[in-house]
């Protein structure tokens, strides 16, 4: 074979794309042989990567926010030389292989967020270009640019038809993100067939409208046209960039070139043999010619690069070692040494204080008091800073080029506020938070639950957590969204009782390195709780007791959150009446059920089967504590507009209808 | 007090809505106060309604989609002539009033939609211009323009920010819904300041790229302007108008006008006095001249307007009387007379017929037979037809002119495909479904409560429901979503075993007039059950005896969908060796729950305690079932990319498996 051409590199990506979803039986070649040609232009001649250590800090960043053509980036990532074998990519789409149906960021090297839900790999690099940008003006020194990496989107019609591509492009446009380049894969067709009936939008108009640079027209096989538009982008890095690609899907295959059923399946054994014979690729399913792979190994080049910079960082880091220290720290996502003992005096303190305020007032104590220990702490809300009480004294906006700046103005926007601090988090180098009332969590939903899959380790804070939050009425009171959210797996979900369990909740969800925290709050005001010691110590189990009686008790009260003091108020009652009552509080169910079972026992024993659950949310939830022969005091309908003090008693939430419940029950 | 000019007019908007905040404490006044001067041009010079009769089929629908501001809501509808006395004004934000904090359509008369969340009222409305298309190129006749309104929408910063605003706005322009009229709130004010430094999109090109006609720059507090634009926006029908107003939140408040002070707070005493001499309004709180109300009462050119409409239909019932059987048959919600006979035979021969199909076909098959027999079903899906399997015989897209128009390419946009639905349904004359992947009902979720919380008449189907999904791997399989989908209050949700139930779950959604169903289809095939005469009634009574023992059992395995098959198998071993084992399938736990206490014994019978749940979903949802001492076979993890027979081994779905549980149980 003499030096292939570009078009023969690109084809190496076709074919492993062709042949691995020939060989699963199942996946989507359409997308990698459309955007083939991009994608050899990029990282052949742009992508600053080091195959040899897929995390090196100063990186750029490759998105394929069209998650469902993984194939295209298993292919890139085995043809540059990371450390995925050809077995892996023969293993395409089955059990334990490293080459998942769509990129997932904890099974591949290479990849560096998981995508397949369409629009949020957007937002997952609005994050990351923001997380470039927020440490570049923090630590740049003149000459010393150690931050310094772009952020390359690939992403489909799909893509830009969800809403989510709207929030996150607004905000890439507002924050002026200029290392933030997206390609789109303009192919007219999507899975329904071609979107002239569905997909009318003049697409670069509108980003204009969002203050992106467009480049219009570019010819998505034409790589001199792929790489003219590529530099213009990166002349200037004012605001973002979208490249408008004109491609075909299912580019080279002779019967379904531009059509639909290239999209999400094989091809076929006889289109794949025309196929290969229409792009002159003579080679055997996963024969990768030697020539080929010469044209794409970058081992080298990124040794070269990596060693460039590790050269500029040492120079950094004799001039600033303080700077350089923590960026390290930061890089490898650890906490200041003296971060847990300080939060424990904090928490320490409360307990001894004992202050009765909104839990969520207390979360802005807790974020006023960590935060100033963490700069890596960046947060924000979906306009609802004073609401959800996320501001602090040294909140700075990140549209500002302050090198402290840690605020982010969401607007409103859940979705891609979530989906931003997942891609702050994957990034690296922070630890981000988010924020809206509890109920809007649901804008968010699937964002919490990629947080949870890719043990992203980002915080969402949700405030307004029940019927306590009054007179805006049931579109805005949460009834099934704890429920919800506790049964995302791998999501720890915590609803504090008090200022003390608030503090507890937020030092969990920043040591929680390896998945998200939700940090649910009050509106209103909630007692103190006394705690030994002991107790103080048990807060971080999840579940502990806090009142107890003499001996075995003979009924169980668990609570959660606000209802924590109804439970103690019915104890009281009960206990005067001679009965023998444990109260249980129950800030994170999902850290309890983590627990030895010794303990999750001497909290709740299996003997005692008298158990009454307080939760102003939905009741069947608790059963996996009362079981069929306990009670549940929670709510099964829509809340409704009143004052917090008028809807507990109007929703059963009083000492006597506890004390009732408990009394029925023997 | 001499005639009232257009603004002593708006004026009582103002001082109802500011007076209604102070007396609750609690509310937003600055929305009403912005907008009042647009409300009130439209209302007494344009909208085409009728007081006496919240629900005359072809008046106009007015959408607040800043719902936040529902006194503007109240104050028009009072004002104008609507059942809503002064009394529920001033109960404005109490238990039980007509007036809740954000505008509720079931509690409100001549409220059209329940708003609050935002960006999903424009949704809604997009769904209701829709309906009045669609029913307009179906029944209208030369001359004969039965059904001709108008869409009208309040929309602002907010609702423009959400990514809703997009897939909405989008589809309206595809479709050409000239009818539509949305009014922007730029009052470049938002909960968190100035909207500057996160709402800085070129919102009027953004909607010309969806194909809207823009008026910009109008004046929203000169009537002479809002007059002109609302002229140019009726002027033609090609397309929807977004008309642009500058306004000033909390306009005539001295202190407190253009800040967001006044959005979401009483003005305050010492204000609400001041704004009182600013504006010259000199009468006391909730005090409304007589000559006011003049230049406001409505009813009786509403029964002006209604009557000649009823003129208008008795003449077209004379020319066409099929026709206008139907649309009062549609209009009132009543279903064909043959419909229940019709389902039920398809129902029985569906039994007798035993096919083995994936539940997904079941679901095309029955809106296949169902479909004919109903004009007002009209469906679509978000880019996944081939998939969801949505398509039938006679579909024909919404986006042309056909008199028979029933199906919808929604493109990829879940969450306003979702709103929509709420939009058609609550306008009336159809029952929509909408469609897409399981895991992906997380996009709209706030959508499927609304439908929940209105009690809208919508069906949501989601296929793919679980890890037989297979090689797309965890991003597209559901684990949390069948339990949270359940624990929205008001939601049925179905997941039915065989092609028998899923017509079956299909005829319940569509009888179920008051509320939402979700049905919910397997990818794979699923073994068709024999069942007798009796238990094939019983299927939709939500859960039912599907096996039985001789006798008391001794075991009750409880399953749903593509588990119902497991099930059975194990019975069959376990009765092999002698047990008593009865199978539960609980196609909806939703309907099951609702059932008499005598039928819910009688197929889970308190005393025998032993019962095993198995569902390719969270495991704690089925302890309402099987208690502390039962046992459950579920999913408590992410899924996993592969085929999905290697899949459901792996997470321990097999007969040997279920049968280990059951014997532990001893």
């Amino acid at each position: 074979m003499t030096t292939p051409s570009r078009r023969d590199l690109a084809n190496a990506i076709r074919f492993l794309a062709i042949d691995a979803v020939q060989a699963a039986n199942s996946g989507h070649p359409g997308m990698p042989m459309g955007m083939a040609d991009i994608a050899e232009v990029l990282w052949n001649d742009y992508y600053n990567h080091n195959p040899n250590n897929p995390k090196w800090f100063n990186r750029d960043r490759f998105v394929l926010s069209n998650g469902h053509g993984s194939m295209l980036q298993y292919a890139l990532l085995h043809l540059s030389g990371y450390d995925l074998s050809l077995d892996e990519l023969k293993r395409f789409r089955q059990l334990d292989s490293k080459t998942p149906g769509h990129p997932e960021n904890f099974m591949t090297p290479g990849v560096e967020t998981t995508t397949g839900p369409l629009g949020q790999g957007l937002a997952n690099a609005v994050g990351m270009a923001l997380a470039e940008k927020l440490l570049a003006q923090r630590y740049n020194r003149p000459e010393l640019a150690i931050v310094d990496h772009r952020t390359w989107v690939f992403m489909g019609d799909g893509c830009l038809m969800e809403g989510i591509s709207h929030e996150a492009a607004s905000l890439a446009g507002t924050w002026g993100l200029g290392k933030l380049v997206a390609f789109w894969d303009d192919n007219k067709i999507s899975i329904d067939g071609n979107t002239d009936g569905w997909f009318t939008d003049d697409t670069p108009a509108r980003f204009e409208a969002y203050g992106w640079r467009v480049i219009r027209n570019v010819n998505g096989h034409d790589p001199v046209e792929i790489k003219t538009a590529i530099d213009t982008a990166m002349a200037k890095d004012d605001k973002p960039t979208l490249i408008c690609c004109r491609t075909t899907i299912g580019y080279g295959s002779p019967g379904k070139a531009g059509k639909e059923s290239s999209h999400g399946a094989p091809l076929g054994k006889d289109e794949v043999t025309a196929t290969r014979e229409a792009l002159n690729w003579p080679h055997a399913p996963f024969e990768i010619p030697e020539a080929i792979y010469d044209g794409w190994r970058s081992r080298s080049t990124g040794l070269v690069r990596e060693d460039q910079w590790n050269r500029l960082f040492d120079a950094y880091a004799a001039q600033y070692p303080a700077e350089a220290a923590e960026l390290t720290r930061r890089s490898h996502a650890q906490l200041p040494d003296d971060f847990a003992a300080a939060a424990q005096a904090y928490i320490a303190k409360l307990q001894a204080d004992g202050p009765t305020i909104a839990s969520r007032k207390a979360s802005q104590m807790a974020i006023e008091t960590f935060a100033p220990l963490l700069p890596e702490l960046v947060g924000g809300s979906a306009d609802l800073a004073h609401s959800n009480l996320t501001l602090w004294k040294a909140s700075k906006s990140v549209a500002s080029a302050d090198p402290d700046a840690n605020y982010v103005y969401y607007g409103v926007r859940e979705f891609a506020m979530t989906a931003i601090s997942n891609g702050l988090a994957v990034h690296g180098g922070f630890i981000p938070f988010d924020a809206t009332f509890l109920v809007f969590s649901d804008y968010a939903r699937n964002a919490v639950r990629m947080s949870a899959l890719m043990g992203a380790h980002a915080i969402h804070v949700y405030t307004h957590d029940s019927i306590g939050l009054g007179e805006d009425g049931p579109t805005h009171q949460p009834i099934e969204h704890l429920a919800s959210l506790r049964y995302i797996p791998h999501n720890d979900v915590w609803r504090p009782c008090d200022a003390v369990e608030s503090a507890v909740a937020w030092r969990a969800a920043i040591e929680r390195k390896d998945g998200p925290s939700c940090l649910v709050f009050s509106r209103q005001n909630l007692p103190h709780q006394p705690r030994s010691d002991e107790q103080l110590q048990q807060v971080a189990r999840g579940g502990y007791v806090l009142r107890d009686s003499d001996g075995t008790p003979e009924l169980i009260l668990i609570a959660t959150g606000s209802e924590v003091g109804l439970a103690t108020q019915a104890a009281d009652a009960l206990m005067a009446e001679g009965r023998k009552v444990r109260v249980v509080s129950m800030p994170s169910t999902d850290v309890f059920d983590r627990q030895d079972a010794a303990y999750r026992e001497s909290v709740l024993p299996g003997a005692v089967r008298k158990r009454v659950a307080i939760e102003a949310g939905v009741s069947d939830f608790w059963r996996k504590y009362v079981g069929l022969d306990g009670a549940v005091i929670g709510i099964d309908e829509f809340g409704a507009s009143a004052p917090a003090e008028a809807l507990f008693p109007h929703f059963g939430f009083t000492v006597g209808h506890v004390v009732d419940a408990a009394k029925a029950l023997g």
